[in-house]
């Protein structure tokens, strides 16, 4: 394939250190007339820019259309002086930080439904086993339970080992319309059954609610359930989320998710691995990037070309999942 | 039609002021659960919300989008001590600025087709004249050829008047299914028959050549020409640009735009008929919402709603067109 042949270009950014960062790669690719928008959804950004795409393939409007994801510290982290955690320093006013939130509903399921802070640290520790088999993943270290227990606290109940990095990335995708696909290569490509971005709802959270009512949907449109998902590369910026996720897509009962991470269900050998690249935890959250290289995963999960993570079962159907602050929801649904 | 059909949004915004525009706005209306994505592309960037509002129907993935566009002081105007003009203060380097590179692509156009500043001026006296009618519009006060000659010089040989303001402001545009229009009003409504997007070029300017090269694109897929255009709502965010897209855009040859002013040919009585609302220079460029707002112009026209203003002509096909930095043209073409 050359940079000619693609057609349109999204690119997925939400930091406000690039101006038109679609137009910057492009240019340095060689200004080839592509048509170009950068599209900004928090933490889907990616994903909005891979399902932009895929729409405008889908609409007729071109055959190849590259998806982008780029950032270059979207959020900076804290600077000299700052705290990190969620004490306020002497007479400053409390700083919001998304792990305040997550932790709150960590301790919240763990008074509701008896998880664990083990079970918390197991989606830790998985997740950077699985990363420490990805040449691409951020941290490429495994971690033990004790380990992450005994991590720097930042908000009870995430130490940081229940949290993921900031950093600089970026990730792309090539969408085809089916008839060419053949024309560039001869690998197994996965086909996008289902691209659905819902966002904020009338009651509920911006990351649970809206999750399950976005899944419900997909699941009707696409005649597709949770039973039928074979990995699933979801949002987990912070452990919980993944206990939580797993219930909101479906795949047990409120509360049960905890149990789920004991069985292993999530882990590469298990019924539904979760985040078999390292996820948001492990493999990196740049902001941008991250929707893209979900896909990119679901792309060698498909190919069995994922070496010592690759999930044991055949990957047939594959969600990527990801929610944003502004309140996003966004999962695409790839069938082998 | 209530708040609850819509089904995608699209926001259009540059302004880095504001974080998720289009969540901010949705959320305000009421949370219904609506696709909301956020686009940025330079001034293109509400024209690219449109695209992206086309393209989600045009996909099949709704029946009815939002396409918004907002900013609130995208660009910021010269700080107390800063110079707005070509000349850098004592000892400080030259701040580029966009009036420059128009100041000179004006001096060129001149130099090599004898292209005079009366007709350059008279571009701001028709733009005025026409949003003087339009409730709309930022500057509603129609300016003299001498007014405008007199006027404090920004960079030779554009004075103020030969320049857009700045603001901040809202435009919003209601994309329907063929199938489901009728559902909503039993007014004339626009069919879209092109929406384009070309970027970054190999050769020449992102302006005159990406318009020139757009244009061919748009009217060999339509099977429309440049004489088919009974209104044209272009970016004219400096007088000599809607002599340069008068000949990007075909109507004329390279070098005949001044002429075509002079003859009167894109004013309310005119063959072409350019920017009936004011455009830029005078209805204004918020940047974020001014392509959406060229939509509704088109609109407005086509239906004969527009009082003084109205297009003498009968308005069966007129173009949108924005250019944006970065590099990016955006063509939309509608139909009665």
């Amino acid at each position: 394939m050359k940079w000619e042949d693609i057609q349109e270009a999204y690119c997925g950014s939400m930091g406000k250190a690039v101006y038109f960062p679609g137009h910057q790669i492009c240019g340095a690719m060689g200004r080839t007339g592509v048509a170009i928008t950068n599209v900004e959804n928090a933490s889907a950004s990616g994903s909005s820019a891979f399902r932009e795409a895929y729409l405008a393939i889908a609409s007729g409007s071109c055959d190849v259309a590259l998806a982008m994801g780029v950032d270059k510290k979207a959020l900076a982290p804290p600077k000299e002086g700052e705290k990190a955690d969620d004490q306020p320093a002497q007479g400053k006013p409390l700083r919001f930080s998304p792990v305040m939130l997550f932790a709150q509903m960590a301790k919240n399921h763990m008074q509701k439904y008896g998880t664990t802070v083990d079970q918390l640290a197991k989606v830790s520790v998985k997740s950077h086993f699985n990363a420490s088999h990805n040449p691409y993943a951020q941290f490429q270290k495994a971690v033990t339970l004790e380990e992450v227990h005994a991590a720097r606290m930042v908000s009870d109940p995430l130490t940081v080992l229940h949290c993921c990095p900031i950093g600089d990335g970026a990730a792309a995708a090539i969408l085809c319309a089916k008839k060419v696909a053949g024309k560039y290569t001869d690998k197994l490509c996965p086909t996008v059954i289902g691209s659905l971005l819902r966002s904020v709802l009338p009651d509920g959270d911006p990351t649970f609610a809206l999750t399950q009512h976005t899944a419900k949907l997909l699941y009707e449109k696409t005649g597709t359930g949770p039973e039928d998902l074979d990995l699933i590369e979801l949002h987990d910026a912070f452990t919980i989320e993944e206990i939580l996720y797993l219930e909101a897509l479906g795949l047990c009962e409120p509360g049960q998710g905890g149990r789920l991470i004991d069985e292993g269900v999530t882990s590469l050998t298990g019924k539904h691995p979760i985040n078999s690249s390292g996820g948001l935890l492990s493999m990196g959250h740049p902001i941008g990037p991250t929707g893209v290289g979900q896909i990119a995963e679901i792309l060698w999960q498909m190919r069995r070309e994922c070496g010592k993570r690759q999930v044991e079962k055949e990957v047939n159907l594959a969600m990527a999942h990801m929610v944003g602050a502004g309140g996003v929801c966004a999962l695409h649904l790839l069938k082998k």
